[in-house]
């Protein structure tokens, strides 16, 4: 195992101060292991807060800041952050508006964010509603999860979501945008190669070097199907026929394209694979009105990528454009 | 081989017109392989013009629009664009105030933008000035180069001298901010694994599993030892001191801060590395006033990291904080 850390064990704490030292307008509560906008509690802002296992970075961490999270949970690599992070997380971001809990469909992320919930209900009366992603159609029922994956949409949600909660909306509004985003999103991934977490010290899982897993999930679990290696526009292929098979992508105002890397994949490697995914777009009358290429939701090492689409209306595309400033992703501010 | 591509032969072409379908405020101009800001050329302004090998991305043609460059020229993989293309990206952004060209120390982009120059200035009259960029400590000459290496100070510069273009200052000035730029700026590079050429098909080099080579180039030229694999606090150490030891970064506004991935390597483990680096600068009595983590200056699917330290001052601080809108980097816009 090739890495750039210290004690395997250590890995979260590491990149946490790391995070503080690089992202000063972030606060960095490391003894619960949240990071929170800076200037959180927003008086009369509903409180976005998400979290999940490590090792997707730059989510949720990355995208803490004005206009999208207001905090972060950090759980160990790939396993859910526990209720007590979450109950930090929410009191820390409750401006007396409610807060939104993000949750990726993922048994363990479910249960805790419930129990977390609970607590803080029952502590403070804080409101709070928990919207679930699960936007990946590769597989019904996986490994770690009943029902479908939460993947790519989370990127996008978190941000749509968030303009509207900075736009001062109320609690049920925020999470009525965010299933929106969540029912007018799916994705489907492909790994090359697998990755390796820290702790285990080997790959997850072999995948001969001909070889690749279609339909994978972002913690090595497994896809659909293991196939021959194929060029781009084979792979695009398998990636978006499943997606527009699954939701009637025409009419509207067309779609946020979002080709993102798993890890270990070169960008110039992701804008081959939007060009193939354009033209297969635009082979099925599907316009793309905005996009989304690069490394934002990944799965430690793995190379390879993931395709999101997210069918568009007005009201989603304003709030796409709307600024924002966190540490990956940044626009009008 | 694994790679998200089609023909190795037509990787640049297709990254081309996926860059073009992703970001449609640029123009591609897919016979010369350049990519120009939309609105060039931008009248009364200095246009910024820089290029290279492919396989750097997001360098350079992720670094172009408002606040940062005019105009890239893609190279073949690892290989300097022609002269001819420099002109056309140099005539394409001369809005009459002249051109500066931006220039990585690598004795092929070197000849070739001083043909380009010549070229220009018998066409067009154009009036073109050359910074040449040779931040790496890691070694007086390599493979491709006459002097240090142009490696992670090229981002940092383009920024800089992107900000000071766009207020409206002169081509000396400009000139000016960017020589200071690379003055002020040391870098130094580690390969954990070598990088694959999609022509090659195999790597550049070998490296076997527990050995690491410290120095690297961005081409997977060799650097200065290879090491048995190390934490990445000593990791740190063998970037961090060779930098300090070859400028004295005390005193003054502190530094500009950029940890940088070489493509496959997780994000999660360059802010593992930004924490070590932190602590250093410490340490060594040298405050860090900005940072940048990220793959910004890769080397295809190489794994491991640079470190680039850029002495700051007011200006450069205030030119680093301007609002600057490319796909790689965005703020402010």
């Amino acid at each position: 195992m090739k890495k750039l850390i210290n004690d395997p064990s250590n890995v979260i704490a590491d990149a946490l101060r790391g995070i503080a030292a690089a992202h000063p307008e972030l606060r960095v509560d490391h003894e619960n292991r949240i990071i929170v906008r800076g200037d959180a509690p927003v008086r009369g802002k509903v409180g976005l807060v998400s979290g999940g296992g490590s090792g997707h970075e730059p989510l949720h961490g990355g995208f803490v800041g004005p206009g999208m999270l207001d905090a972060a949970c950090a759980g160990e690599v790939f396993t859910s952050p526990v209720p007590d992070q979450m109950v930090a997380a929410t009191q820390a971001v409750d401006g007396g508006a409610g807060v939104l809990h993000i949750v990726k469909n993922y048994t363990g992320d479910v249960m805790n964010f419930e129990l977390a919930a609970e607590m803080v209900a029952a502590d403070s009366g804080t409101e709070v509603v928990a919207v679930v992603v699960d936007d990946d159609v590769a597989v019904q029922d996986s490994l770690y999860t009943a029902g479908r994956r939460g993947v790519g949409a989370t990127v996008l949600l978190e941000k749509i979501a968030g303009a509207a909660a900075e736009e001062g909306r109320p609690l049920g509004e925020v999470a009525e945008v965010a299933r929106k985003v969540n029912a007018y999103s799916r994705s489907m991934g492909l790994a090359l190669t697998s990755c390796t977490v820290p702790a285990a010290g080997k790959p997850t899982f072999d995948l001969p070097d001909d070889q690749m897993e279609v339909g994978i999930g972002i913690h090595g679990e497994p896809g659909r199907r293991r196939v021959p290696v194929a060029p781009a526009g084979e792979i695009a292929e398998m990636l978006v026929s499943p997606i527009l098979s699954d939701l009637d992508y025409t009419g509207g105002d067309g779609v946020i394209a979002f080709v993102n890397g798993m890890g270990a994949t070169p960008l110039i490697e992701l804008y081959v694979m939007f060009n193939e995914v354009s033209q297969l777009l635009a082979k099925a009358g599907v316009p793309i009105a905005r996009s989304l290429v690069g490394p934002y939701i990944t799965s430690l090492d793995m190379a390879g990528c993931s395709v999101t689409l997210l069918k568009a209306d007005d009201e989603i595309l304003r709030l796409w454009d709307a600024p924002v400033n966190t540490p990956a992703l940044r626009r009008g501010v």
